[in-house]
């Protein structure tokens, strides 16, 4: 994203003018371009940036350009940074950070604010909790319109979002929501009471951040807000923050959908022992129930003894096999995963796959059968054998494909998992069983 | 989302109570209320509901129930609604409308607003100029905070968004943006030139989705401005129709990892013909393909009529081939698509993948020994054929699951099609020659 100009200011070593470029440009390239750097020289322009950009850049960097620079900076500026920090970035960054740094960064809190970081860090990972910010514009229903704008004014630029403000009542209890725009709409002397929301939708601080992402999705909010058990509104989470989850939950279910347990670390930043160990549980697992497929076949032996050229199709029956369920399979964890398929249309599904593995079986089965009777020059009898096993093994997977993942939802196992791989390993054994039988019956053997 | 007394109403048919309980709703549940009951009940109470609640469920009612809905109700009703709704929205309508529907609407438009949505719908799909909409709030540089939230309040009612307002010089010519945060903050008679932020980020009327999502995740930005080739402002973004291009986007990348032909309708809101039609395609390519390992297995036809157990584990190996090469192409995949790998990584990938796959080559021909000779009690020769050939797929699988998807980025094809069903192709020819050449030469053959 950056251009020449900043690289020939970097070749050139420099650093005032490339300072003032810096200052004015996003703080999200800024940390980029420091961190492709050495370290030592982003050290230098990161010291000279203006505090408040410097802030925003440390928000910025990914957790091991926070931990190097953190290393190398002064207690004094550990501090003056991470107080300037948003409340959610804080947390992130003292969870991130080494138990001696952490004493450093907490010993000058106050003892409030110490006891709301502790009570932040025990959210678990990948709850409300863990992603909101205490960052809110909090307003008053008796309140005037001036003097809520009054209040923005004076307080709005340390706030994550000033466009959605939250009218609390005794004891913070959340009451409703109203908008900036409301606010600027509407006349001075009106009063919140008369212009708020109150059917106001929001989340809990134990909420899984799946619900939460589906939330934002379905309602095109900006920001939500986060209620403790007690209804007291404890924090809010903004739309940038749930831009990340959406990312992360779809590659966790690519992971699952690739027999691979999920990870948060990008793949460049995971070791190879860790991404190794993510592979080889569902390779063994995966690996052992192919064995019922060799077990099949160790039963047939003689019939393939009496009929090798058999062995040559078996590739083919099972990829197809398998390609035919994980279509379905995929498309039907992708539907329930957006939410576009409910569980009440199962049968529906079920239906519509029926229909579709016949279509796309009968013609697979056909372009089949013309090219291995007439190209190949195979016998008819097995371009016949193999034809049949072709179409019903269609059939198998994509109802097997469409199932499975529907079953799984039901028993509250995640559908992702039966997607490709499995589906693979159990359609192989079906098609098997399906090609031996009618083999026999159509060759006599 | 919606609880049992809306239920209850609904039952009991008390429709003005009801209509009282959905003016107070979100729209998007309203929409969803309406959209699951009978048409005609529906219709008696859309008409119910205040003008402009109507208006914002109409927006979020999908293309076949507004098309059912427009069929029901009169010219009159049809041209109030749409010419309330938001710009971006109204040229979806068009878009989706028959033809006589169309030209009802369009009679009764002004001339130059006609031209504007004929412009409009010439935009290519999924380019940034189908995204966007033309109500934002324009400013001009000289005005003062004070004027500026003056033409705020009294047009922001109409705006898809307010918080962040853009500053046009002559001929629209975009200069810069000004976010209502900065305005509300700022004192009154400071002028926005001096508060404006000029380095403004901008995507072009014809820059793909993709490329407008991924600005709006790496930056977190509300809005983004749309110009045309002459840097005219010609509409904005907002990040809640993003949201749902990202769901669109990975939704394809899942379709064509599993080989088929990428579709954005929903699957039930599809027919089963045109579902078959985009999983027949791939299905047969790869059918085809899968003819080369056939012909691999006939070539070694007199080794396996000798052996014929070797063809027990065939199955097992093609199929933890598959899998652990899918494993490699789906992170690549995803990192690609995320922007977490980037082409100049390649080396560190595949040299990554290499080590990963030594890792677990090791370990799951060690199990698949253990287990097929001393729990199977194969032949030691053959044990060691099949855990050598094992080992071997293993290594070579990753590897080309972590190369195939960065070439194909190189040469610019979508990296999603080197997943799963393609690399199992591949894979499967491979291992089968890997393992034929270890058997002749382990068991002499």
């Amino acid at each position: 994203m950056y251009d020449e100009k900043i690289e020939e200011l970097i070749r050139e070593k420099k650093y005032v003018q490339l300072r003032d470029e810096l200052s004015e440009m996003n703080s999200v390239d800024v940390a980029d371009i420091l961190s492709s750097m050495d370290i030592h020289i982003a050290l230098i322009l990161f010291r000279m940036l203006p505090k408040d950009v410097a802030v925003e850049v440390f928000s910025e960097f990914s957790g091991d350009m926070r931990k190097e620079l953190i290393g190398l900076i002064t207690d004094k500026e550990i501090k003056d940074i991470v107080d300037e920090l948003y409340f959610d970035v804080r947390v992130d960054v003292i969870e991130e950070m080494p138990a001696n740094i952490v004493k450093k960064i907490l010993r000058n809190t106050k003892e409030d604010e110490r006891k709301l970081i502790n009570q932040f860090l025990k959210y678990p990972q990948d709850s409300a909790g863990s992603l909101m910010t205490i960052e809110y514009v909090e307003l008053k229903k008796e309140m005037a319109v001036k003097e809520a704008m009054k209040h923005i004014k004076e307080t709005g630029l340390d706030k994550e979002t000033v466009y959605t403000c939250y009218v609390t009542g005794k004891n913070r209890k959340l009451e409703g929501i109203v908008s900036l725009r409301k606010l600027v709409i509407s006349e001075e002397d009106e009063i919140i009471e008369n212009i708020f929301d109150e059917d106001v939708i929001y989340v809990s601080t134990h909420d899984d951040q799946e619900t939460v992402a589906g939330i934002f999705k379905r309602y095109g909010f900006l920001a939500l807000p986060v209620v403790d058990n007690e209804n007291r509104l404890t924090g809010i989470i903004t739309v940038d923050d749930i831009m990340e989850v959406i990312d992360q939950e779809t590659t966790e279910d690519f992971q699952k959908m690739a027999a691979m347990s999920p990870s948060e670390e990008p793949y460049l930043e995971t070791n190879t022992f860790t991404l190794a160990k993510h592979r080889i549980i569902w390779l063994l697992v995966l690996m052992i129930s192919a064995t019922f497929t060799g077990g099949i076949i160790r039963r047939y032996e003689d019939l393939l003894q009496s009929a090798v050229l058999l062995t040559a199709f078996i590739p083919m029956l099972m990829d197809t096999g398998g390609n035919a369920g994980s279509q379905s399979s995929t498309l039907i964890i992708r539907g329930l995963a957006l939410g576009d398929i409910k569980l009440r249309d199962s049968w529906r599904i079920i239906w519509k796959e029926f229909k579709i593995s016949i279509i796309v079986g009968i013609t697979l089965a056909f372009a089949n059968f013309l090219r291995i009777y007439f190209l190949e020059k195979v016998d008819f009898a097995v371009a016949l054998t193999v034809s049949v096993t072709l179409f019903a093994t269609v059939v198998v997977s994509k109802i097997i494909g469409g199932i499975l993942p529907i079953v799984a939802k039901k028993v509250n196992i995640d559908p992702a998992i039966m997607a490709g791989p499995l589906i693979t390993t159990i359609v192989d054994a079906i098609s098997l069983i399906v090609y031996f039988s009618m083999a026999s019956w159509i060759l006599g053997l």
